[in-house]
């Protein structure tokens, strides 16, 4: 008899190359959409209604980004991290397709980097994860990595690699998920402001003022909604006993969160286009309140689009401090009160 | 640069006669029809049935009036009250047509009142919002009065009136959202109730007898549901050093909640045709439970309409006090339980 | 005037032979799909992927089975148990028809035995419970029994009947919900296991590892997704002064986490087939984690189907125990840690 339990894969069982197809495929559906709304307060227009999206040139809402991203990257939790101890990192991120209610999504990673740690008790995985729709269109793809624990600290490690990764998404890599946008029909009173891709300008800061306190039952019926089974989120029996004594939200959450916060400020960002990179600084628990700042790093065309402009944005979350004042980092060292440092594009109608 | 976040508007900020186009069209699906029945355990036939409201008259199951509703409201408070100390009331409210998954909703506000308080430090604004589906088909429309902050003590006031509001709307004014009802196939047995329009009398009182606790992830999925971006129902970090200590429970939330607990005494009052006034007499915190009780205030035939008739309903709801005894008011005092007062016209088979 | 609340059956108002129209006719949505999902982290392939579904011969994603028994099971609520003190058991339950997206369930119950208990102040009721959809077709029967109080302890018992219960479903009862599944296509890595009903043995025990706290506003909306209205459930005022001085979480919710649990190491076991027994040895309550472990107790191919065979699983379920050592009962006496002991057939791919 084969034990039938999957305990995971540990450091010395990823090999450089290999490529990983997840399990559960996931038909996306309003009721998704629904629940998206509904744990983070999402007011994006054209991810809200069908006519405001019908209006600007898509066949109808589509599904927003990150509820995407997250369902992609809860695939790859049983095989890539489920004996993690941190997500370290996110780049190059892709938001390839659209994706409406009624695709089905799966998805790939392959194994691009290795590198055991000085202690051999841990090493770090990094992996492109693709996500696929019906057609076997990609939709999304990433590369994150990880921190993993061996299984056996003496096993050998067969080949290290360390990637090079791309600090941003190049414009041209931009915009391949969004139809051409009919700009002469955004309403900007039903988007929510009148400020366009031209009214921003590099380095300007935004306090998105509003916090949002999060709870237990938020969180986990969020990253059960993707279907992502990392036990620290779940499991107060053994996270009580654990490092930080309470269960860990999933780090996209908060990403999330800042994004639906930041609506105030960015309404018309309507279409999150690609992620450069982003660090979970420090754990968000259930009864935080978290607040957001955005910084606008690039501004950009898009080549051959006069529809478009694409904004660089670095988005800082903190939890229990308003960012009235932009907490931040100052060489290395966060303001203690940071959990998230976030960098990505994000379209605006021009 | 523009700053790009919105304060929103302060009581010298209105002006009579002013309409404001509120932002985010949202599409209503039944994603946010099952995220309502599972936060109220609402149970209404015609609602909660496409096979039920389809053999009584209907297309197929509408959207609970309510939640068209808060929908509604939502979009009204980023301009209306986000600086709003208080809701003081609604009156006039009229369901108009009715609205099916896959309608999308906007909304339109008219300043129809100002006054200023004596200490010149907040005032009163009256609004007539309406609610409409993708086809510039008016929905609902609803008066309600807030008590706004000003944003300086010494900005003068222009124009000052209180508008002249209906104690309740009349019965030639309800019905317009309800198609006619085939009332031979109104099957009691699978509607809950043997009671119809003929059965109830003026005056009686109906103790609806369950109580619902409500927890902080409830009201603050359902409010983020509404896109209602009050501070007040989400921002622990804020309210922890306010008045209460503690987040406020969205007041719609236990209209929700009083009006799912009565169909326990009128499950056969599947639409409410018109709002004819509200107060919320005391707020509901996280951790207490709603119980409610009603009154028939009155009953009225509709004009040529012999499948329905209308019952003017009062519905108290108390917290932590079962409804037993009908907790009520004295004079201008009420039982200090008490933390709804809802005036409102249901339709019933005849 | 008569009264207009129900205050639900007592033991002497049920009569041997009585059939029982329930109310609220539910239509089942893709929004109530996305919100089980939410709400337990189910992942089998056939119901969360309308691709997968369609692959292995479904039109597309069925309902979930345990969503189809909790809807069937909370419309009998209020007329069998509104005045249970305990739901003793479950037997005979078999999934007869695939229900999908946009069917309409209603449910009646008959009465089939009736025992007094020798105290005179309680019974026990059997019914008989039967789902149907839309078009008058079964899609799912069960025999449940609870100890009911009476009214009045002097109420004579007319007639009494404890009926006779299968221990288990015959393998020539199951199927009946499952098209011919297309075996060849069935995708391992997809479906998340390579194991398949040849690759398990009677005997064979299956510790599902993980565990998974519970919340009070998860089980509560759950709950009322089902529309469930037992009072236990929902009311901290009264539940607070009562035995266990906090609100008892629904028993069905305990079965719906044990069985998203076993996915890990019964990925494959996409079809619940019948329910041939239940027990809920011990409550649960909001804050303790719930870990499962199953045992194969026969294995047996469908007569004249080689597509699909039956696994008869027990399903413990415990909270706050991890499940490594199968906590079990030693003769009538269950471990502490016991909550849910479960025995029902799953089909898997050959």
């Amino acid at each position: 008899m084969h034990p039938k339990t999957s305990a995971g894969n540990f450091f010395e069982d990823f090999r450089l190359g290999q490529m990983i197809r997840h399990a559960v495929p996931r038909t996306v559906t309003v009721g998704d959409v629904s629940l998206y709304t509904a744990l983070y307060g999402m007011r994006f227009a054209v991810q809200s209604s069908d006519a405001f999206a019908a209006t600007v040139g898509y066949p109808r809402s589509p599904v927003d980004d990150l509820l995407v991203f997250h369902i992609v990257f809860g695939k790859t939790v049983p095989d890539v991290s489920l004996n993690a101890i941190a997500n370290l990192g996110y780049a190059g991120g892709r938001f390839l397709k659209p994706v409406y209610p009624g695709d089905t999504l799966h998805a790939v990673s392959e194994v691009i980097g290795l590198k055991e740690n000085s202690n051999r008790k841990t090493g770090v995985v990094y992996v492109r994860s693709t996500g696929f729709n019906q057609h076997g269109e990609e939709v999304l793809d990433y590369v994150r990595w990880v921190m993993v624990r061996k299984r056996d600290e003496s096993a050998p490690v067969v080949e290290q690699h360390v990637p090079t990764l791309p600090k941003a998404l190049a414009p041209a890599a931009l915009g391949t998920a969004c139809p051409r946008i009919d700009t002469a029909e955004w309403n900007e009173a039903l988007a929510g402001s009148p400020y366009r891709y031209d009214d921003y300008e590099v380095g300007e800061r935004i306090d998105h003022v509003d916090g949002m306190t999060v709870e237990e039952a938020e969180h986990q019926i969020a990253t059960r909604l993707y279907q992502n089974t990392a036990k620290v989120h779940f499991n107060q029996h053994s996270e009580g006993k654990g490092r930080f004594g309470r269960r860990l939200i999933y780090g996209g959450h908060v990403i999330s969160l800042a994004r639906a916060l930041s609506f105030n400020g960015l309404a018309n960002a309507f279409h999150v286009a690609a992620i450069n990179g982003g660090r979970h600084v420090a754990p968000l628990f259930a009864g935080e309140t978290v607040f957001a700042w955005s910084e606008v790093l690039d501004k950009q065309p898009l080549p051959a689009r006069s529809d478009v402009g694409a904004l660089r944005i670095r988005t800082i979350a903190t939890k229990d401090k308003p960012t009235t004042l932009f907490p931040d980092k100052t060489g290395e060292d966060y303001d203690p009160a940071v959990i998230l440092d976030f960098d990505y594009w994000v379209l605006l109608p021009r």
